[in-house]
């Protein structure tokens, strides 16, 4: 039986984007499906019921959910070509270790950078800048993040470079002066076609949280 | 080389105790060292300089933070005993799936239930037993979550139960009452020696959460 993929997602969604970098990387041919956010399909609400978001990636008609336990299922299932894991356990569990970091301290840093104003957002700000700092200390002087090759962080990671343009407009900051060798990962990132024709324009994506903040009444 | 493990730990950590009982599971001997939140170790502020929580595993002198990562790497590096993960990619998603749900839902909503007051603390309950309600849908009729053996899953669950005089002695509700199945489950879990001899008593962690709210001004 040939392999069905189907992806619901949301374009400016950096968790729907990791999982098209994911599949492109992997060769994987799949259906995309956009998700009006506003009014869910009855196919996302049945696939993933629990949080009712995207991105849902559904392999053979069974739904898996959550964006970094979906890149551990395309690359254990599609194991033959392009590693996303390190093999080593001690390495796996350092890029699980950052992969979580994006999650955790990043996006909700970056999030809070164009939703809040006045104290709150310098703070918000100085906390997101502390972050890619530190993110920017664990590539060091490798080319990816996991050493030679292209993997998990970077795959988790780059989706936000193209929330880039919101952060530093909204922030009122320069993340290639602040960062200029987390600048050239992300250029590195960029000369790849699994990356590139996976992301969309960042002004695009500022056009579109200059509507959303305007919905939102900030 | 023999391994050398050390867990820097705090005792009523209920990620702390999921690494406990990981490493009863493996049959793992190790150093516990007891953490003065308060006043941490120069060694937890070396180990776990992005985050500084317990609880960090040292193996071989190199640190592993983030509970649910350190598990899947005991479960990696040891895996001749007692697997803790499936086998299969999917279940391995779905087991991923809902210690995830544990993590970003369930301890959230019951951290709200002890530490706020009135309406919020009503909200709080109540999402808190829909949740519990959700996590025994998923237990369905199985022993365990992820079927005939003890697993990631419950690994991750379990902790929480020396909690369970805690969220209902403030939230005024009966965990028992409200999921008879999933209590079931509790008692079968105790039935292990790794998870009975790796949990304090539920009147201890009583006892240093009504010192912590007073500590908190709650």
């Amino acid at each position: 039986m040939a392999d069905e993929v189907v992806l619901l997602d949301f374009w400016p969604s950096p968790f729907g984007m990791r999982i098209r970098i994911a599949l492109a990387e992997k060769g994987i041919h799949y259906e995309y499906k956009e998700e009006n956010l506003r009014n869910k399909s009855p196919l996302l609400l049945q696939m993933n019921p629990v949080h009712k978001k995207i991105p849902v990636l559904i392999h053979n008609g069974k739904p898996i959910c959550e964006s970094l336990i979906q890149i551990q299922y395309i690359d254990e299932v599609w194991s033959d070509k392009a590693p996303l894991l390190p093999s080593d356990p001690y390495q796996r569990a350092q890029a699980r270790f950052w992969a979580d970091y994006v999650d955790k301290k990043m996006y909700e840093a970056g999030r809070r950078v164009w939703t809040t104003k006045g104290e709150e957002q310098e703070g918000a700000k100085k906390e997101f800048i502390e972050i890619l700092k530190t993110l920017e200390g664990e590539l060091g002087e490798k080319p990816y993040f996991g050493g030679e090759s292209f993997g998990y962080v970077d795959l988790t990671f780059i989706p936000f470079y193209t929330w880039f343009s919101v952060y530093e407009s909204f922030g009122k900051m320069s993340i290639e002066a602040e960062c200029p060798k987390l600048f050239s990962w992300v250029k590195r990132c960029l000369e790849k076609e699994s990356v590139s024709k996976s992301l969309p324009d960042q002004d695009k994506v500022y056009g579109f949280v200059l509507e959303l903040r305007k919905a939102l009444g900030i």
